[in-house]
């Protein structure tokens, strides 16, 4: 800090636009003192200040003081009384105020400048010696709390029984006969429990006060508070030092907190609420019911009519709902505080659209209003705000893991898919726990309101699941334990068996015992949503797509606004129990035929169809007989996706998952092995199982992320891909014939090297050119190929001279580029490494520009190059993250995909970056 | 090829730097005729003529036929005869030659221009019948062979049928009389086998021999043999038409091949063999034992002495040991072929040294001469060829798996790595042979001659660690198979049991039944390759460091010219039985005591040393005494290491790997727990069992090689990096404090974000200062990374500024950049994809330039351009590889580490990599 830096502002010197150096509140208080309205006087010491404070090791910077000291002086002749001043005295508020409001993380001292001979004097001034009085046992209480570490339990407990022993229940009723041994007691209480007296020196109240505030920007709760929000630690806070109005100086006083808008529902009413005789804590303290703002109009009718014009005045000011803060001393109005309002996702849409109606602020003005989450979180149920905080109260609230997929759902505790599956069809409420989910639970899954699980991450399969089918997810809850035998799990103490009713909010990742009521989002406010969605489609440059893999995913991503099917995962095509019997005979024998067709290389059996020649091996005969089963199967599927979406392109990934995804569990067999031999069994039974294991050990793997699997699979395994091409191009021609038009895009995964694709689409086209020229149809296809590990982005020129579109696969490829398993990272270090700071943000979550993005600016620009209308997107999880898609945005993509139900997110923040970037 | 493309260049029109276009073959002999040397006069059709004739569908070029007439008219009239001249006839050679040697792969034709009628006429040219019939029934031979397809052995039984009647045992004692009936019998078999007859028209023979040399470019021998050698499939061969001379015209004709040096030693004597009154076929069946070339001093002396002095000029004109052939006609010498001769590792090195010495070569050539792997194939024993030959023709040839280590052994087949450990400790040479191995059978391994494996490929751990040792090791044998209860294998037909004898061969991947004698490299030859090496290192830009984990490797490192050691890898210290022993203990109890300490923030333990307070909890003491032992150990093992190298830099990689490997298997735990339950065993036995599970089961990880290792646990589990770092300073104090120098780097493995860098760096130096201090002695330690992540490469500009050293772990930047696990990839499809040339390469033997280089090059420039002097190079197993040593001098490293075994490679291979760049 310069010799020369100005370390306070008066409100008359400073604006709003000066948030950051005077904190929000100084700022608006300032802005509002330019705008003529009545706001105490004061002035501000910066943020700057606060800094300055901790660089030079909790010290005051060499002239504060001086300066603190003469602009005291200006102030005490602009008001005509004195700090400290027995006959006039002047009292004094003293409050933080940072950038971005944190309300009630830092402290605030009320009524300062008091002591034993000034009371007397305030006392006159206020021609009461009661609310002269109170003031002082309130300002004893929350400096004693503030400054000198005093617990503020204390003072509570001496008042409650000080209001017993008067046989009071209000803290207004207690007189100055109650409040002058009460006083005593208080100051005896702060000697007691400090060691030190209150100081009684005016000035010296403020010098603490204002040393105070520095300190409380760096208290536990202030700190966490700002970690949880993202808001950096070298912001500081600002010192607001204020002429203190009195609300508690008979019922002509009061004091209310008032919003321009509903912040619940964003209707436009002012809404607000009033509490006479008291000062502003007694409104957030909540012992006396404020009435609502509207009855001063019976009270106090001008003073409401000034109030309700300053309001009006403020909002088309700001432009925004304004959460305001006044107080009324005997009849005279005073703002203290005037700050947008915080408000509900509905609210905030509403009032956006309607601001732009009203004409208040433009259409472009009403996207960026508008956080994307708070789309999303309009169109999940939550619990009823009201039941929740019963419940909290109740100790319900037994455990808190990772949020995944927002949503509240309640019901009943199943631990196995199966069983969860069938309760859910039989119409039951079902909340599936597991330590952790895999694709064989997928029944499970769809039958159930939420999953809950101990392990695994935001991206974890539960988490990637439900995302895609919006319901309730929290992963990696680990303070819940399971039983050896599975039978219950417990948290804090409390047990839960199934049968048992538990209440989960995927938006938080709170668990709750028992059943919380949810609301569903009103249509009314999904219907604004819509308005300010089209204004945002008007303006945004990416494309957005969706990740669907039926025709329901996509029928619902239509709605939602998606313009085409980003992509569709044809392994979740395989699962469901009648198709994994048959995907098993395809792959248990694959290895075999393969190696067969390799020795009979003149024996065409692919194109012999239904006539398979008896003197084919048995493998053979059951490989394509399965095959061809599957085709018919996925054909269908193909049909029903490609007919909902029509003319939207439909991104297609041939099979992508490693073989052992659809093979029963090592574990569970090496297991049911052992326990067979153990016990005697048949051996016909062990040698069955044995054969199993045998083809099971031959797929497992050491890193199965990094094994068999995508077009590694495709390419050692030809018949399965060429199975998927003909089911592709088949569905189209059916398609075709009945006059649709169809836009299918095949996509290769998990290429490495452009020789890959190259021979994948000499093989695939081959089959996709027959088929057609059998049908006499002529497809209009692209074949691409997905870009999740380094080398392909790396060499993407040579990869792109074999596609037509690439499509940034960013879970795999910020598995690959940090080297991190998103099964393992999750409860290992991943958490810790965000929580201490080593890594900025969840890799998972939101596109790590520098590493990952890196490697997509790179992928991209080396695929333009050779290609400049090269399609590129991405299709990770990061396609429905805000800041992905503002990344997304900056460097050029076409489209994003994200799971249906972000769709409308991604919508709104692709307007967002658009807006923002455009500057 | 364009219209005025010359197809065919007299001998008299070429020279030896015309090999790409003429051949080898033809490229020499052109440049003898231009010596002056007595050559049979011919021409050549050009390699460019054999490609175009693929191109054509094998079509002869238009054109072609007419001017191999011209040509022929030419030579007819140059040596004045004619072929198909009845009077004078004129016989030709038809001889195949590619740019690059590739001997026995293509067809040759000899004896050409022979029929009924000509061989009459040739008799009389020779004044002997014998001669032209004996010409006759050969052309026949091998024509039928080469162009007709006739089986050669139909004609080897009706020659051995013939010589028996005739009473005779070789060839040329058949006389007229035996070979009219003979020649008869061999155009019957071509009729009956090709149903056509041997064409008697010269000119169709020309034809069809020049299109029968270019269908042999791709005959399956000859693609296998390009494939096996990496040689392009797209060079092609030359076609040389040449005249005949005939060796087998009497006791004054003959035929041999000569070396100018020893080629299986390199020392300086003329070597060859000669045979009279034959043609060069015979010289190669084996029929008639040959000649010491010397002994034609005796028999032939004028001629000989032409032959040593036309054989020190050719050594002379190509600066290298030639392999000449020669044929005598009636006392007349001519060379018909001369090419640089193929040789051992030890004649190679032995012959470019000599000839630096004689001033025939330079230093620089003499370099550039020896391949980098005949230097790594002189330091391993070898079988003997003789009794490997003897092996192989008794059918003990059991398996061929991926060769991984070179070197060969033989010894007694163990299954298991204690019991081999044991049998190898009392003296019994060893071969492990197993499914795969991992780190706990390093002592089985360490006491075993070598190893065999049916899993995993050349980057496995048992490949690994057995280059590392200089072992002999093949890999991936999938051709064995092993019996359920895992007491033998079988392979063709073959059952092995523990205790049988094989040999294994790690050059080769050959695996044989019974016991082959090795021979151990000679030191006379390793003297002349110090010499060799002594000069590269003059040459080298890389300094060359070693991988070495132990003393003894250290020492071995140093020996073979290693400048330092590049990586040091501590976990391999902590491997052994009773090391594990006590990592378990640490691993077991680290969560707990890290939660602990997080809730004791107070409780320095680690600084208690000794004295650790009884208050702390079991797991705490168990944790710090297990960590105090582990520091005691690894402080030793440093000392011994840091003390071997002295004052060359010494790279100290931390903890890397992840914790379940210093754990019991999962899977064996699994099944012992099973069959415990099922057997009713005692529960505390089980209980115990089932506590380890649980810890196993949280260490345990879905793809570990992603998981919770390197510095991730560094920074988890703070203390073991500590006790690390204490190990390393404090056995440096002590070497300090005894008068040594030392240098060590200590290295953090796995960075994928500078902040990891940063925090650790903040960590361990506090840690160091503080032993520094209390010691009074000051370490010149470096503080890097390892970059073995993509995103370490893509940001190494932040990472840099925490770095005084990078080094590139290629073999994990391999596994991330492909999104392969080299665990899973080699059986699965990373074979098979360079076998059909998907991967030009193999990328874990070869780095990927496209790719991981790309990374390494933006990671060196990243890093340099803030740190201009940032110390880089790489440490995986590319780093003995001479195409990757090549590549990392090109991107501008300062040095490569590889196994001390391959120090004398990358010497080499770096002196080349900086001459042929130099230019």
């Amino acid at each position: 800090m310069s010799e020369d830096t100005k370390y306070i502002y008066r409100f008359s010197e400073g604006n709003a636009s000066m948030r950051n150096l005077l904190g929000g509140k100084g700022a608006n208080l300032s802005e509002m003192v330019s705008l003529g309205l009545p706001v105490p006087p004061g002035f501000v010491i910066t943020t700057d200040v606060s800094l300055t404070y901790y660089d030079l090791g909790k010290r005051m910077p060499d002239g504060l003081w001086e300066d603190i000291q003469a602009n005291m002086h200006l102030l005490e002749a602009d008001v005509g009384r004195n700090l400290g001043d027995v006959d006039n005295p002047l009292l004094l508020s003293v409050r933080s105020g940072a950038r971005i409001s944190m309300p009630g993380m830092m402290d605030t001292i009320l009524n300062l400048g008091i002591n034993d001979q000034v009371v007397e004097g305030l006392a006159e001034q206020m021609n009461d010696r009661r609310p002269a009085f109170d003031a002082y046992r309130r300002f004893i209480q929350i400096f004693a709390d503030v400054a000198m570490e005093v617990p503020g339990q204390i003072f509570e407990d001496i008042l409650e029984e000080h209001k017993e022993r008067a046989g009071v229940t209000l803290d207004h009723e207690l007189q100055v006969g109650h409040l002058l041994p009460l006083i005593d007691e208080f100051k005896a209480a702060v000697v007691k429990h400090s060691g030190r007296e209150i100081p009684t020196d005016p000035w010296e109240q403020l010098r603490q006060a204002v040393l105070a505030v520095f300190e409380s920007w760096n208290n536990p709760r202030a700190f966490q508070y700002r970690d949880y929000h993202g808001i950096p630690h070298d912001y500081g806070t600002a010192v607001n030092i204020m002429t203190m109005v009195f609300g508690n100086t008979g019922p002509d006083s009061g004091t209310g907190v008032l919003f321009t808008r509903d912040p619940s529902t964003g209707a436009r009413r002012i809404y607000g609420e009033y509490l006479a005789n008291a000062q502003g804590e007694d409104v957030v303290a909540g012992v006396r019911t404020p009435q609502p703002v509207a009855q001063m109009n019976e009270t106090h009718p001008e003073v409401y009519e000034q109030l309700m014009g300053l309001a009006q005045l403020l909002e088309t000011h700001y432009r925004d709902i304004q959460d305001v803060e006044f107080t009324i001393e005997q009849g005279r109005l005073f703002i203290l505080q005037t700050r947008n309002a915080a408000r509900t996702p509905a609210a905030s849409v509403k009032a956006a659209v309607d601001m732009a109606g009203e004409g208040l602020i433009n259409q472009t003005e009403a996207i960026q209003r508008v956080q994307p989450d708070e789309i999303n979180r309009l169109l999940v149920p939550r619990f009823d705000q009201q039941a929740r905080a019963d419940a909290v109260a109740a100790g319900s609230l037994i455990a808190r893991g990772t949020p995944a997929s927002p949503g509240a759902a309640a019901g009943t505790v199943y631990f196995n898919a199966n069983e969860a599956a069938d309760a859910g069809r039989a119409g039951e409420k079902v909340i599936l726990v597991r330590p952790e989910t895999n694709p064989d639970d997928i029944n499970g899954i769809l039958q159930s309101m939420g999953i809950l699980t101990s392990r695994g991450g935001t991206t974890s399969h539960a988490a990637v699941v439900t995302r895609g089918l919006g319901k309730a997810c929290i992963v990696g809850t680990e303070e819940i334990s399971f039983s050896r035998d599975g039978s219950h799990f417990q948290s804090r103490g409390q047990t839960v068996r199934q049968g048992d009713k538990i209440s989960i909010d995927g938006a938080t990742g709170e668990v709750f015992l028992g059943e919380i009521g949810t609301v569903s989002p009103d249509l009314d406010e999904l219907d604004e949503a819509r308005q300010l969605l089209s204004w945002a489609d008007d303006r945004r440059k990416l494309g957005i797509m969706a990740n669907a893999d039926t025709e329901s995913d996509a029928a619902r991503a239509l709605s939602l606004g998606a313009e085409g099917i980003g992509l569709c995962r044809t392994e979740h095509m395989f699962l469901g129990p009648e198709r994994v019997a048959v995907v098993q005979q395809v792959l248990l024998n694959a290895a075999e035929v393969e190696r067969w067709e390799r020795e009979n290389p003149d024996v065409d059996v692919a194109s012999m169809g239904e006539a398979l020649s008896e003197d084919l091996p048995p493998a053979v005969h059951t490989y394509y007989r399965a095959l061809s089963q599957l085709e018919q199967l996925q054909e269908d599927d193909f049909r029903k996706i490609l007919g909902v979406m029509g003319d939207r392109p439909v991104i297609i990934r041939l099979l992508d998952a490693p073989l052992h995804e659809f093979l029963p569990r090592y574990e569970e067999l090496v297991r049911n092995i052992a326990e067979l031999r153990a016990s005697g069994a048949s051996s016909e039974t062990l040698a069955k199982d044995e054969e199993i294991l045998d083809l099971l050990e031959r797929s497992r793997e050491a890193n199965p992320m990094l094994g068999h699997r995508g077009c590694r699979l495709g390419i050692t395994f030809p018949s399965i891909y060429r199975m998927q091409i003909k089911a592709i191009i088949a569905a189209c021609c059916d398609l075709i014939e009945s006059g649709l038009t169809v836009q299918p895009e095949v996509m290769i995964p998990l290429t490495s090297h452009a020789n890959e694709m190259n021979l994948l689409r000499r093989r695939l086209v081959k089959v996709a050119d027959d088929i057609q020229k059998e049908r006499g149809v002529d497809v209009p296809y692209k074949f691409g190929t997905m870009i999740e590990v380094p080398r392909a982005a790396l060499t993407a020129g040579e990869v792109a001279e074999e596609s037509d579109f690439f499509s940034f696969g960013t879970n795999d490829l910020t598995q690959t580029t940090f080297g991190y398993s998103r099964d393992d990272a999750e409860g290992k270090f991943l958490r810790s490494y965000i929580e201490d700071g080593i890594l900025p943000l969840d890799p998972f979550v939101t596109i790590d520009t520098d590493g990952v993005g890196e490697l997509i600016r790179i992928g991209t620009e080396k695929g333009r190059s050779l290609k400049p209308d090269l399609e590129v997107g991405i299709c990770g999880e990061h396609g429905g993250d805000p800041d992905s898609i503002d990344f997304c945005h900056r460097v050029g993509l076409d489209y994003v995909s994200s799971s249906p139900f972000r769709v409308p997110v991604a919508r709104l923040a692709a307007a967002q970056a658009a807006l923002r970037h455009s500057k």
